[in-house]
């Protein structure tokens, strides 16, 4: 958005100027929801999520990324989306360069990472789009195919003419209004639209007037917010906002904010907006142009206090953050104002998607807990979610993961560092346990490496799953391979730093659950050992062929997380489901082989090693029901260990 | 089944002979349930529990019923339905009775008896049905309205001939083999079919070989299992069973059990069913014909002992008891067998009916606790239950209970009792609290009886409610008119006599709920009160003018009983639902004038006291969302006297 030309004054304005809702996808429904509500914030439109924050005096934040040049970049953006979602910008906004291709199908194309940070990151995203040199059917097909991606909001935008002289075309885009007239003609009201704002006067625009008189045509177009350029002192923004208020603009007005982040982007950055540093801020810049920390430091200290002022106004509820895809001075700048949210709260669990399709999924099988990526993936063909209850017989299939590198799940680190926590070379199957030992416990291995990641985890260990750091190590360390575990939980508090989720006032309980790889030998005496335990704990073991033994009755999903809160139904999110278990069992199975066995040459000991594990062992899940008592499935462990002695 | 005909040996025998299940209402379904199944009774047909119940050595026993001449009569029936269903028949039968109309939806018809106990009262129900003397359209007919109803078992009789020399009817139903292959022909595998087997061979057969060759053929033509004539001996029926063994019959034959009640009852059933009583047994009854007492004591010995020698024979599973619809006989033979269920277990909180289509139906509002034949009746319309979840927005509206005197809703006490219970004269609207306080605490009220009913519940108070009591009085006295309540339960074991329900090894939970009438002054003060609980305490508040103060969130329903059981998802079978409480509230206003109001004369005093207290009052719900805390609604309420005070 540092570049956005003014459109010159045309067009009748049309009478609809106030974001007021209409049509299907507007609203949350007034009548009853199929599924509870526990989250208003998934189940309304971006103008309303600012309306209600700023009706409820909350202040917010949203924050502006550019589409990275490469699929690596693209991986790193989106770990970046994870981490800076969790301090809850109320949205995100990818910008729209016409030079990277950006509504293909490209990983590091507009539209792929805005579908990335909807659909896999959770993330409320506004699609940027610029219309000038394009055809209507050119434009018609991005937005169709950012609707079926589930994107909702459209930033619209005249973007750069492409030659020298900029010239109108007939019947074609030639200014921001007409994008916006296009989305409402061709799509009414289902895309939130928004358009930017110039505090200080488009660079090409006759006069400052002409350009606030170009904003409310805009507006009144059919835009439900504006967003404006950056600019560098706060009273430039007030005044902007009073003129657009003086001549009728009543939507919200959201100033973007830059932190300065160096001496060079600076520069760059003035030279494409046509904007000019204030004589106060070059005297500061340029005699330490050279130290980057320095400039980093002031330009947090100018934007914290320009921020204040803005928020002091009384004017300004919400901030928009152009990051320039970096993290430091924008969280930084967010940590010191106090709106970077520290405890972040789930509505759920795991991290629900912002497709809107997926707005009432209330629960998930525990399997994908650690890939919820992959999960989403494999159910984006699914109608509805979470098909009536989980356990609906008509739930359709789970999609094939064949593409392992999908780019939303590959590995943030790159093979040379994988086998440098993996092994560069494995000599049994004991040097593979030693690998999980060392996941668990976080110290280094025999080489000196932490591993940080494993196939069936992209991440460090959870803060949940820390509970039960000593038991894991124990078992890990004797070839009983965990990928997935959570302890028991008796009714904590919803608002529990660990193990909360859900709006606060509620309780939240778990059965204890764990999941491992094994041999079978193993299991044969596991097997042994939980006929002791027939009416406490459910099992399902079964290995890649799909032999499979369990004593759950019938093919009913087994409930291991759930919430009671005020007025609400219970919240069951996670569940043991047998049927989509197999599903799982595939993909898990596959892990091995995908990200592990293939680092290394094909008929080395290393790579015939994890195909053996691959081959002959299980995959196991163990239940313990008894969740007020104390977790009896480490009992279950030591007891198979002890009878194989 | 007292008195039935032979069929002769007729028609090709089918090769379907062991019941075995196909069709659409098969079986239970193999594939995942909409709904945990929590009871497997629930889902499986009469032949399949009786198997069932046969592989896992399980005795049980089913009831007989004959249809009452008086609407009155039918009442007390259904009253008996249920303290008898209490004991755990596997199934009770309704006969069927030609000269009373029997497929009519008169009160007291077999078919509107049989519907009720299915559908109302929640038992396995087989209706008998003869067929001579009937066309094929008019057996059809009956069958498909039994269908519709919800009725799944048919005992196929031939029944009575008219005339006094019996003649075969050509294309006419002569022999109970030709309903048996008409209900197989028309209806597929719908019906579990009974057929009735002569233990001594039918009176009118040529020979005892040649009617248990009719019987084989009844079998082969789709009968599934049968159930005898009455016998004096139990190697009466040992042989017979043992010779249709011999013969090819492989079905269940269930032996019927007639406990000598009475010299009259006995002598006009031998009458009937043209058998001999033994001599042994007249020798004891005669000398003692005219002292009932010392009969029936003799006649539960009798049946006790045979019974017990049926059992320990190894080749009878299950008892079939001609109750004569008397009580006291039947449940004490029951009892000394050990087969009568002490300790009923509930699989859901509420009573369950019977009717296929409610199969899954897994939650209510707790509104209508007391009255769950109302609720039944209300919803009888619907297509499905739960509608997917409880909330579903699509939920079918409620029928109107316009007819008061639907006779499984009428009290079962009279107008003069009631009049004596609930006060001839009403001075003022503290007279009615006494009624309420009366009906509470057990004491007599101040004419000296004893309040064992209200409009809104039939029934002296609940043993959960009991645990209530001390508070419950004391609120009444001051004018807060309870309905309805039940205390929080943090994780009971699902096995607790009081308030346990479903699966053992489980837990169940709720939350604190009251609900109550109470004048216009107590509202406005208690909605202060409710401000200080605000996050604690969800609340309704409706007059009879349908205003409606509520905090609610949204719509949504709040679970206010929940279980958590191995290897299940959470079942959460009641809830407090913010839309049908509007319907709810209908009813439980329409009860003031209905039930207590029309007691008096019109303008009398105290038909305007209660009038006034319709037009007047409040009905509130309140929820304690706090569970594990100590329920806060007494408090709630003393808050609010004081605050009046």
């Amino acid at each position: 958005m540092v570049n956005e030309t003014q459109q010159p004054c045309s067009a009748s304005s049309s009478s609809r100027s106030d974001g007021s809702s209409s049509g299907s996808e507007s609203s949350k429904d007034n009548s009853r929801c199929s599924t509870p509500v526990l989250d208003a914030d998934r189940h309304e439109r971006l103008r309303e999520k600012m309306r209600r924050r700023q009706d409820a005096g909350d202040k917010w934040f949203s924050l502006e990324f550019f589409p990275p040049r490469t699929a690596n970049a693209a991986v790193n953006l989106i770990s970046r989306f994870d981490r800076m979602g969790a301090g809850g910008p109320l949205f995100i906004d990818v910008t729209w360069h016409p030079a990277g291709d950006p509504g293909s199908d490209k990983e590091t194309s507009s539209m792929i990472i805005a579908n990335t940070a909807v659909n896999y990151c959770g993330l409320e995203t506004i699609l940027h789009m610029t219309c000038c040199n394009q055809t209507k059917d050119d434009i018609t097909g991005h937005l169709q195919k950012a609707k079926r991606l589930g994107l909702k909001n459209i930033m619209a935008l005249r973007g750069d003419p492409s030659g020298e002289e900029w010239e109108e075309e007939v019947d074609g885009f030639n200014y921001a209004v007409d994008l916006v007239k296009h989305i409402r003609n061709e799509f009414d009201d289902y895309f939130d639209i928004c358009v930017a704002g110039y505090p200080k006067g488009h660079p090409e625009a006759e006069s400052y007037e002409a350009d606030l008189r170009h904003l409310k045509e805009k507006v009144f177009a059919g835009a439900d917010f504006i967003i404006t350029q950056l600019f560098f002192r706060p009273e430039t923004f007030l005044k902007f906002m009073k003129d657009c208020q003086a001549i009728g603009i009543t939507c919200p007005i959201i100033p973007g904010i830059f932190p300065i982040q160096g001496y060079h982007s600076l520069r760059q950055l003035v030279k494409l907006s046509k904007l000019e540093v204030p004589q106060e801020i070059k005297d500061v810049i340029e005699p330490i142009k050279d130290n980057d920390a320095a400039i980093r430091n002031y330009g947090v200290e100018l934007a914290v206090s320009m921020c204040r002022q803005l928020l002091d106004s009384g004017m300004v509820h919400g901030l928009h953050f152009y990051t320039l895809n970096r993290e430091v001075a924008t969280t930084e700048v967010l940590k010191r104002l106090g709106i970077w949210r520290e405890d972040p709260r789930r509505p759920l669990p795991w991290a629900v998607s912002a497709h809107p399709k997926r707005r009432v999924e209330d629960v998930r099988p525990i399997f994908w807990a650690s890939r919820p990526k992959s999960y989403i993936y494999r159910t984006q063909e699914w109608d509805d979610f979470p098909n009536g209850r989980w356990g609906n017989s008509s739930s359709p299939a789970f999609g094939e993961l064949k593409d392992y590198y999908l780019f939303y799940l590959k590995s943030k680190s790159p093979r040379e560092e994988l086998l440098k926590m993996w092994g560069e070379e494995l000599t049994s199957e004991e040097s593979v346990f030693e690998v999980f030992t060392c996941y668990i416990t976080g110290e280094p291995n025999r080489n000196g490496y932490k591993v940080t990641c494993m196939p069936w985890n992209d991440d460090p260990l959870a803060t949940e799953t820390n509970l039960l750091k000593d038991q894991l190590e124990r078992v890990n360390r004797r070839g009983i391979l965990t990928i997935n575990s959570q302890p028991n939980i008796n009714g904590k508090p919803s608002t529990d730093p660990i193990v909360g989720w859900g709006p606060s006032g509620g309780y939240v309980f778990q059965k204890a659950y764990l999941e491992f790889f094994t041999s079978s030998e193993i299991v044969t005496a596991l097997l042994k050992v939980l006929k002791k335990y027939e009416l406490r704990v459910n099992y399902h073991i079964v290995n890649v062929k799909g032999q499979n033994i369990t004593n759950a009755p019938d093919l009913q999903p087994n409930a291991v997380t759930w919430g009671i809160f005020p007025g609400r139904e219970i919240i069951q999110p996670t569940v043991v489901d047998p049927v989509s278990f197999l599903s799982w069992k595939d993909e898990a199975f596959a892990l091995w082989i995908e990200q592990w066995a293939k680092l290394y040459e094909e008929e080395s000991p290393s790579r015939m090693i994890i195909q053996y594990i691959h081959d002959n062992y299980y995959l196991v899940n163990l239940v313990d029901n008894d969740f007020p008592l104390e977790n009896c499935l480490w009992q279950v462990v030591e007891d198979t260990f002890e009878l194989l002695n």
